[in-house]
């Protein structure tokens, strides 16, 4: 890449050739997803939720930059996600630089940044787009959303307990019941004892044999035994399969082989599930073959995963990362988090028949009748002054090219706007979805709308009690 | 760059090296910005007053990828922008992409790929992040967010006039006064005609001859004669350069050369003056030497300008760019649209005193006492179903600590939970700023919360009216 940084009349002299105007494809580019209106309102609908739930915890929202330095993400982030699914470049100035592929090395970097001034437990959530380079397929795609949640200088179970309920009380403010997915709970101590102590792994086939555990629902068992012997070696594999065997047995805590079940992690698991099940928390189960993919777990980590026989997946999870914000050259400070994702979750409620329907923002479309647009104009201005979202038609059509419209824009409302009704000051106001006519006045109009508003908040309200 | 698209277990295991914990950097990527709970408060209080105004005259929401191919910026943004401040690279498939650096292109395209599907007029909006490389300085940051909202096929003044009026109806949103602000206004087709028919230049000259007028702000009057000069060729230079002076002292359309004055393309501007006087806008100026800095408008161009002596500075901008959807292999169709900066906005809001007192989003801080945690997480459990966003401590620090926890948060509310309360069910409830406690049941508690909600509201719209 050439650098260009100098910004002068001669440069551009050398370059301003017209360019010839060929056609250019109106495609997104791959992996990515336009959001046209309707789109965007399912989207909106799922960030609403998210905030308000987060927000009702007491979760301030923050923002990070779309880029940073690469080596925020080849420190910790995993190799898989850090060396092959990072869109990475060198910029102007010859620096690495990545679009971020997740939250949390970015917000452990906020919290690092200013350590000493912030007040703890920092509370912080965040919305943001992400890159990587998937495959693209159901359910991935190469940007996404998500939402992350996380709670910093908070130690101990409690905070685990908190993460892990906001992530049912998001699902809970979707509608979903508990019967519509498990919360699978692992430790990484617990995982670190067992890879080191029971399978008797060095630092690097332990990476490799948490890898392939990740992985293990994705790959069938020959691949998964396969695989296995080449990390133990020929020699250690018989004994190694056959403790990899007991503990894939195990279905609950009580059954694990006993030198694990003797661990002092055990004590952390069973501390958190003590304080979920007091927070009324009835689908948490623990699966010691949950992994997470990422390096920087240190403690409990979690997983939300879908039931639906059509939609068996991770919906999306979290866990402890303590040591993160230490490597951004602070004092470690406690860390715990999770993200659900944009695309698993409108997979989820579409699966389990959960989204609402939604119509436009726009509440009222101002149908103009003959030469009334002046008039119409000021009808208009009146409505928005009263706090009313008004659409008005501009064009001079005639009225079934208008009326089309405000059905296409799925408006909820449309009132007709001519010489005469300007001159009466009494209203047809049309219900787009039920066809219904009725003749109001300008504050009737206003009335109807805003019981609609409100109508629909109660509704949600009652529906989500 | 390599590349890398098969995962597999074999090249992990060649990368399974453990990354050695060197300190990294704290700093955000240059030029871009993080934003902490206070920053992004002030971000969300634009993007909502953006948000509201926009929908209330019938903007519906979408959204776009945050990278396209470059050439979509190549064809038509301007050689400066595409050529010397985009963010390029070529991804792991070969493809040339693109950060996007302004967000017309891209719902352009999208335009084009649903030509035939789409109602019209399609009145959108969104609020998104753009990167271009720039030198960093104030109110210029490498990424930066703007709201951008556009009409298509809608022809004529009429549209014009809507988005210039959104534009002075966002600022009076957030309080500004018409003193504060002009709103310049010029004609692409009329600088055509003036470079083309007036001045007699060539394209390239042309070209040339805008981005130097684009500029005359930003140099001196003697870098600014002596580049004309350079344009127009020694030889035509002295009577150029006496045209050019004809044009700046016109301080009015009717001031302007006569042969500029007979040209078709001032009725178009004198009709759109004549609707936005109609919307009472009293603020809108005809200037001349007005260019945009994008190649792809074709009529109208306009820049909200602010007044503040220590602020003097184009705030925002837009106009008509009627062949843009044309490039993607679409029937052309017409545009007008403008884009507010997040970074432009906060200054002038700053500059003029108009930055209300934001605090957090969370209601109510409790404060937990002695041993009651399991009670008080009830009770904050209980505030929450009534809608309440808290935030409970914890971490059962000693009360002086979770005081100042709170203070820090600029959470409004605390409330004291001890045992005692619980079992007289009184709670101490203090207001943070004003440090009144009083003596509050639950429902107390509720409705204290709710009305300070309420009386924000009202206090904005009262503000605002």
């Amino acid at each position: 890449m050439t650098k260009k940084t100098r910004l002068s009349l001669q440069t551009d002299a050398k370059n301003a050739t017209i360019t010839p105007m060929s056609t250019l494809s109106s495609q997104a580019y791959k992996g990515t997803r336009d959001y046209y209106p309707a789109d965007k309102r399912v989207q909106n609908y799922i960030f609403d939720v998210w905030r308000r739930v987060v927000m009702r915890y007491g979760y301030e929202e923050i923002g990070a930059p779309m880029l940073e330095p690469l080596e925020v993400y080849t420190a910790k982030s995993g190799q898989e996600l850090a060396h092959e699914q990072t869109y990475t470049f060198t910029d102007r100035g010859d620096r690495s630089v990545a679009i971020r592929p997740e939250m949390t090395p970015s917000v452990s970097r906020m919290i690092a940044a200013r350590r000493q001034e912030l007040p703890y437990p920092a509370r912080w959530f965040s919305i943001a787009n992400f890159m990587r380079y998937e495959r693209p397929q159901r359910g991935r795609e190469r940007e996404f959303w998500q939402l992350n949640a996380d709670i910093f200088g908070a130690e101990g179970a409690l905070a685990e307990a908190e993460i892990i309920t906001l992530g049912a009380e998001i699902l809970k403010e979707f509608g979903a019941k508990d019967d519509m997915y498990v919360i699978k709970v692992n430790n990484r101590k617990l995982i670190n004892f067992m890879m080191a102590q029971y399978l008797g792994l060095d630092a690097v086939q332990a990476q490799l044999m948490i890898r392939l555990f990740d992985r293990k629902d994705k790959i069938s068992n020959e691949d998964f035994r396969d695989q296995a012997i080449d990390i133990f070696g020929d020699q250690a594999a018989p004994s190694g399969l056959a403790k990899i065997s007991a503990l894939l047995s195990a279905k609950s805590m009580g059954e694990l082989p006993a030198e694990i079940r003797e661990s002092g992690a055990v004590k952390e698991v069973q501390e958190l599930f003590t304080l979920l099940e007091r927070a009324g928390i009835k689908n948490a189960i623990f699966d010691i073959t949950l992994m997470r993919g990422f390096d920087y777990y240190t403690g409990t980590v979690f997983e939300f995963f879908d039931m639906h026989p059509e939609n068996k997946r991770a919906l999306y999870g979290g866990g402890r990362y303590d040591g993160l914000v230490g490597l951004f050259g602070a004092e470690p400070i406690s860390a715990v988090g999770f993200a659900p994702g944009y695309t698993m979750t409108e997979l989820f409620l579409e699966a389990h028949d959960l989204m609402p329907k939604l119509s436009s923002t726009t509440e009222v479309y101002v149908v103009v009748l003959g030469e009334a647009l002046k008039g119409a104009m000021e009808f208009a201005g009146k409505l928005r002054e009263e706090g009313v979202n008004v659409e008005l038609d501009i064009t001079g059509r005639k009225l079934d090219k208008q009326l089309k419209t405000a059905i296409k824009k799925e408006v909820p409302f449309m009132v007709f706007v001519g010489e005469e009704e300007l001159k009466t000051e009494v209203y047809p106001f049309k219900d787009t979805a039920s066809s219904e006519e009725q003749k109001l006045s300008f504050e009737r109009i206003v009335t109807s709308v805003k019981d609609r508003r409100r109508g629909r908040k109660d509704e949600l309200d009652d529906f989500f009690e």
